[in-house]
C-alpha cells in the first residue's frame, strides 16, 4: 500500500487526500464541494460573491450529513471607487461593444461587487467554524485574522512569488499555496505588479518551497496525476486543482463554458484584467483579442465587473463565446469529465501507484 | 543502483545522463560542452553567430582527445530586411538611450547578423558528424533536413506548443524539447505567435508528451535535481537545462552577468524583443522597463540587434547593467555555480537518489 510522501498537509488539515478543489467564486457549488470531501480532499466554497448569511446557508448545505473538513475562500482586496473620469474612458471603451450586441451602455444598472474579508464576514466564518479558510490578494487585517486563529482554524493563502510567500508566512499563514502562472482564474499578485514577470510552477514551487517552512501547496497547471506526482517532486506538501474540477457534473457553469473547455488547447488561454480588474486567466475569445488581453483603461479591481456583466449575460444568450468569461488554466486539455468524488479518487489513486513504494 | 526510468532518450543519443547542456549564443563555449560531455551527458554549442569554418573549428576542439556525443544547435529563420521606414522609426525609438550613454546613433556599422541553417553550413555539419543537431524556430527545408537525417544524426527542435510538436514530429523531428514559458533566451515559436499565451512547462510538458511519440525533452525553469524528477514524472525522456549552466566558470559571461545572475530571482526576467526582435526571456533593466518588455517598434529577428550592439557594449563598459542583455529563465536562483562536469554529476546522482529503486 502506498502512502503519501510528504504529510504535512494532510496532518495541518486533517485530510485523507492532499488535493484542494481550488474555490471558483460563480463555478464552484456545495455539491462540488461536498463531492471533494466525501473523497478525503478538501473541498472549497469560493465566498467572495456570497452574503454573510449564504455564507452560513451553504456551509449547513457542505455539512449536511457529512463531517469531513472543507475550506472557505475570500478576497482581500481594498475597495478604491475609481474617479469619475476613469469610469467614462471606460465605458467609451466598451461602447462599441455594447453596440455590436446591440446593447444599451447608459442603462446598466450597478451589479453585486466582490467584496472583501470584513468583520461582519468574519463573523460568519467563526460561527460556521470551517476547518480551513483560505485568502486570494493577500491577508486580510490582523485583528481579523487573529479572531480566526484564535478558534483554530488554518489559514491558508496563495503566492506568486517568493516575496509572497514570506510575507504570507511571516504574516501567519499555515500553508501558502504557490500559484503558478498556469493557473485559471485571477493571480493572486498582492505585492507583485508585473504580470509580465509572473512565475511559472516548475520554477515557483521549489523555490517558495525553499524559502519558507510552512506546508506549500502547488496551484496552476495539474489537471492529472502526473501533475500531482511532479509537485510532490518539486517539494509540495499538497496540490490545488480549479479547471480540472470544472468539467465536474457538479460545476455551475454553462453548456457553452462547458463545450469551450472540452476544446480547451494549450495555448487557448491568456491573462487578462478585462472581466474585473485584476489579471486573470481565462480563455481566448474576441472580447480579449480585440480589447486586450491587459488593458490599462480598465476599473481597479472588481469595479470594472460592472459594465462587463450585462455584455458577458448578452453574448451567452446569443450562444457566443465573444464576450464570455471563461475562467480556465493551461491544462484544460488534460482533464476527465467526471463527478467531483470520483474524479478526486482517480487523481488520488493514480498518483500514489506512481508514488508508489 | 538507481536507473532512470525511461530511457529512450539515453538510447537515441547515445548518452548515459539524460540532461542535454541547452545551446546559449554567445554564453556557452568550447569548454562547457566538453565538460558535459565528459560527465555522460549531452553538451552543445550554439553556432547561429559562427561561420562554417569556425563550426569544423569548435568541433575539432570539443573532440580533442574525447569521443562523447555532442549537439551543434542552429536558428532556422528567414531574413526579411524591414524597409527603411521601419529602420527609421527603431532609431528614432533608440536614439534617446543612444543619448544617455553619449554614443552617436547615426555611426553605428552594420554587426554581424545571426543566420539561418542553409547549404554552406550544412556541409560543416556534415563533415563534423556530430551526434546530434538541434534546431529553434522550426526546421530547415527538407532537403537540408533529408541530408543530415541520411547521415544518421539525430535532429532536436523546440516546440512551445502541441501545435509546434506534432508539426515537428510530422517533419521528421527525433525527439522534442517541450520549452516551457519559464525558459531564458528565445521563445522557439515558428507557429505560435501570442507571448500571452505561451505555456508554462507544467502543462505544456504532459500534453506535448501526449501528442507525440517521440521523446519528449522539458526544458524551461529547471535548474537542479528536483525538476529533473518533475519532468521525469510528468512524462519527459530528458531535460534541458540552460541558465544553471551559466553559472559554470567555463560559461563565456562578464563579470557584471555573472553577477547579475547571482542575484536573480524569481520574478527577476521578462519576454522581451527588444534586443533580437524576436522574444526571448532575459532580465528585467532599464531598457526593457522604459522600453518594454515588448515592443512593436523592435524591427524583426535578427534585425534590431544591429542598433541594440553598441548600447550593450557601452552599458557594459560603464558597468551598468541597464542595456545589457541578461538572458535567464525563472529557475536561477536555484543554481549552484560548479565547473560543468561537476554539475552535470551532482544533477544526474541527486535525480537518480531521488527516483531510487
Amino acid at each position: 500500500m502506498s502512502t503519501w510522501p510528504n504529510r504535512k498537509l494532510l496532518d495541518l488539515l486533517q485530510i485523507e487526500v492532499p488535493i484542494i478543489q481550488a474555490p471558483m467564486a460563480g463555478s464552484d457549488s456545495v455539491a462540488l464541494a461536498r463531492g471533494v470531501c466525501s473523497a478525503g480532499a478538501l473541498g472549497s466554497l469560493a465566498c467572495a460573491l456570497l452574503s454573510a448569511n449564504e455564507i452560513r446557508d451553504a456551509a449547513r448545505e457542505i455539512r449536511q450529513g457529512m463531517a469531513r473538513p472543507f475550506n472557505l475562500n475570500f478576497f482581500c482586496h481594498t475597495m478604491e471607487p475609481p474617479a469619475s473620469a476613469a469610469k467614462e474612458k471606460w465605458r467609451e471603451l466598451l461602447r462599441p461593444h455594447y453596440g455590436r450586441l446591440a446593447l444599451d451602455i447608459d442603462a446598466v444598472q450597478e451589479t453585486r461587487l466582490r467584496l472583501p474579508f470584513d468583520d461582519e464576514v468574519c463573523e460568519a466564518v467563526e460561527a460556521v467554524l470551517p476547518k480551513a479558510v483560505s485568502f486570494h490578494f493577500g491577508l486580510p487585517a490582523s485583528r481579523l485574522m487573529d479572531r480566526l486563529k484564535k478558534l483554530g482554524i488554518r489559514i491558508l493563502a496563495s503566492a506568486t512569488s517568493v516575496r509572497e510567500a514570506a510575507w504570507l508566512e511571516d504574516h501567519g499563514c499555515d500553508a501558502i499555496i504557490a500559484q503558478g502562472f498556469e493557473a485559471g482564474g485571477h493571480r493572486a499578485m498582492f505585492l507583485e505588479t508585473a504580470v509580465a514577470s509572473q512565475v511559472g510552477l516548475f520554477a515557483l514551487l521549489p523555490q517558495v518551497v525553499d524559502a519558507v517552512s510552512v506546508p506549500v501547496i502547488a496551484a496552476g497547471g495539474i489537471a492529472d496525476a502526473r501533475g500531482i506526482v511532479a509537485a510532490f517532486a518539486l517539494g509540495a506538501s499538497g496540490v490545488q486543482i480549479g479547471t480540472a474540477y470544472l468539467f465536474c457534473p457538479e460545476a455551475k457553469i454553462s453548456p457553452l463554458y462547458r463545450q469551450a473547455l472540452q476544446h480547451a488547447t494549450d495555448t487557448g488561454t491568456a491573462i487578462t484584467n478585462l472581466f474585473s480588474g485584476r489579471p486573470a486567466r481565462g480563455m481566448v475569445n474576441r472580447y480579449l483579442r480585440e480589447a486586450g488581453p491587459l488593458c490599462e483603461t480598465a476599473l481597479p479591481f472588481p469595479y470594472a465587473a460592472t459594465l462587463v456583466t450585462a455584455l458577458r449575460t448578452a453574448s451567452e444568450e446569443a450562444g457566443s463565446l465573444d464576450y464570455m468569461q471563461l475562467w480556465a488554466g493551461q491544462a484544460a486539455g488534460l482533464a476527465d469529465a467526471l463527478p467531483a468524488a470520483d474524479l478526486t479518487r482517480k487523481l488520488a489513486s493514480e498518483a500514489l501507484d506512481c508514488l508508489g513504494v
